[in-house]
């Protein structure tokens, strides 16, 4: 079981906290932001190159997994920490997110979602209880509730069913589990509805568990209103326990989010960024394939210390990226995780040394500034 | 200047030869394979995986860096090795082969080769001056005469105007070379002629050079035709100086090219099979998609000690080929770099042991088993 241990809170103006969630693979500094292992790798590196970043915690997606290799594979061997050879903890999410996202090959009941395989269109039957039995025998650290996320379109009376389903997919879920070795996470619904966050929230901390997560944000909305919606939502979650925001963000995202009192992130967008060839620096984006770096000596970042940085140009990078070259996949992914997990060790420290809100107020302006000189097509 | 220093003569009946060559980046130990960074990159492992390896010397290729990104731009990044940040020894081809492996798109004159680019269409000149200033402007530590590696169903009348073309081609290569950082090896052509052979060797020997290779094998025919055609082939190359294969081979084809006394190869084999999920191991070839490996829970190769073999299950890696993850290339090539290079480091120890007859007549024995046992689909 994990346990988290609520270290301190900001004390200039802001609802950060500085904690620490102990896990039986090892400790998780917290805020912290964790690598997405979609199929059971985090897409561009390997788990030596994740050692060498610090990576303390990272997430593999059920859905992913249960239909290649398939979760009964994976538990024969070992589990997922031991088939991807990692270690530190790991956290899976329920499958639910996925498989609503398939929109038209998917159908909701009470009894959970029937779907087709994004791979060979087979078909499969996900529930609370086959969720929580999936990811026990994946073996993660953290596990996570089975959850309708519905599109944030959808009518009033629609989401006010779909939450009460989800509570009564929490309680499914929370009878399925065996309360071994994985942890098991609550997930509040509610779109951006104030009254619906909250009256939810109620519904989901009531049942005493070792963590809660925000779901149904970033899923189309703009910035802001997430911003607004996470600033009443984290609140309502318990103080001490860590609270998850799920699928976020930008690194405008996670210093936003932390001052509303978030702990942990996931997101696709570092890797996923990387291998488009987008990186991000002390100094604002940078496109790599953009004709401006092709006689560029600098690293992408003169302020990183990642081993991109430390060893290759941004020409060398640009022309890697051009040729499409795999070692470019490598190189960018490396930087980019480096970049979000050095941001979140200086969240960190901020918030340890009671001077976050002055920290995150710069950092906007920075970010800002620095994007708007970048439009500017400099 | 490279010089090398023939350390020990097999006398176990073979005319396998341990020697050192020196270079501005640091000594080889040949016999050496060198690993092929086709664009300024091995394909599928980074510099870091490359110094893990050991890897003592790899490839770049003239043709491809000259199209992209160009070899001015390389010079302006200060040449090949800080571009690619590979800071031990380089060795370039001159573009030749590439050059006439377009067939249609190339024109063969007595100055040079005209040919479009494999990538956009745009038209480019080839000639010995201009190959070895490329060359240079790149920087490796062994350069490439301009040669034309003639298709082998060419008649004799023609083989032997290419062969003589090449040979004054040679002249004009020796005469472009400012003989400083970079150290130009001849080219024997000659196809599997013998008298062939033996007159263009005269040729290209009569030229003091600091090293020679032998050219247009490995294009097509039977590995045995090859292994006679080097048997009598190499022992034409002065004994004093470093003898490269070019573009071989198997690990049969490598032990049985040592017994012949050549001292360096280069292949892509291990690293384009990688790509393809076909792995080299001490108990034969491993197809990693193979359903026999789905559960599998031991290494690749038990007796390997590469970081795949020590971290990851037949199994993970058939998962992460069929999900084409990036990892899958990246772990599949490390580990067939590791065998090839660790196949040469066994073949240095024993020629030095002068047992190197035995070594390579087992070698052949078990590979022959092993693949015949595979072929019988076990
Ligand atoms: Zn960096
Ligand atoms: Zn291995």
């Amino acid at each position: 079981m994990v346990r988290f241990e609520l270290l301190h809170e900001d004390t200039s103006g802001t609802k950060a906290r500085r904690g620490r969630l102990h896990t039986p693979h090892g400790p998780v500094e917290t805020p912290i932001f964790m690598p997405v292992g979609t199929v059971g790798s985090v897409k561009g590196v390997g788990p030596d190159d994740l050692l060498t970043l610090d990576a303390q915690i990272i997430l593999g997606n059920t859905y992913h997994l249960m239909l290649r290799p398939g979760e009964a594979l994976v538990g024969e061997m070992g589990g997922l920490h031991r088939f991807v050879s990692w270690n530190r903890p790991m956290l899976t999410d329920s499958g639910g997110f996925q498989v609503f996202s398939l929109s038209e090959k998917r159908k909701i009941t009470e009894e959970g979602a029937a779907f087709q395989s994004h791979l060979d269109g087979s078909r499969h039957f996900l529930t609370p209880e086959r969720s929580i039995d999936i990811q026990e025998t994946l073996g993660a650290d953290v596990i996570m509730a089975f959850d309708e996320c519905p599109p944030s379109t959808e009518n009033r009376a629609y989401l006010e069913a779909s939450l009460a389903r989800t509570t009564r997919w929490l309680h499914r879920c929370v009878k399925a589990w065996s309360r071994e070795r994985s942890s098991l996470f609550g997930i509040v619904q509610g779109g951006l509805h104030e009254d619906l966050r909250k009256r939810h929230a109620e519904e989901v901390c009531a049942v005493d568990l070792p963590g809660y997560a925000l779901g149904g944000y970033s899923v189309g909305e703009a910035p802001e209103a997430m911003h607004d919606g996470v600033a009443y939502s984290a609140p309502l979650l318990p103080r001490d326990k860590p609270r998850y925001l799920m699928g976020v963000g930008t690194p405008v995202d996670l210093v936003t989010c932390v001052e509303h009192g978030v702990d942990m992130f996931d997101c696709v967008l570092p890797t996923r960024c990387a291998r488009n060839g987008l990186l991000f620096t002390s100094e604002g984006k940078v496109v790599i394939r953009n004709a401006a770096y092709a006689r560029d000596n600098r690293p992408v970042d003169p302020a990183c210390s990642c081993y991109t940085c430390r060893n290759f140009s941004r020409a060398y990078l640009r022309h890697l990226f051009a040729a499409q070259e795999l070692l470019a996949m490598r190189l960018n992914t490396i930087h980019n995780l480096h970049y979000f997990l050095g941001l979140m060790a200086e969240v960190r420290r901020a918030v340890a040394e009671d001077r976050f809100a002055t920290f995150a107020r710069e950092f906007r302006a920075r970010a800002k500034a620095q994007e708007a000189e970048r439009t500017r097509g400099r």
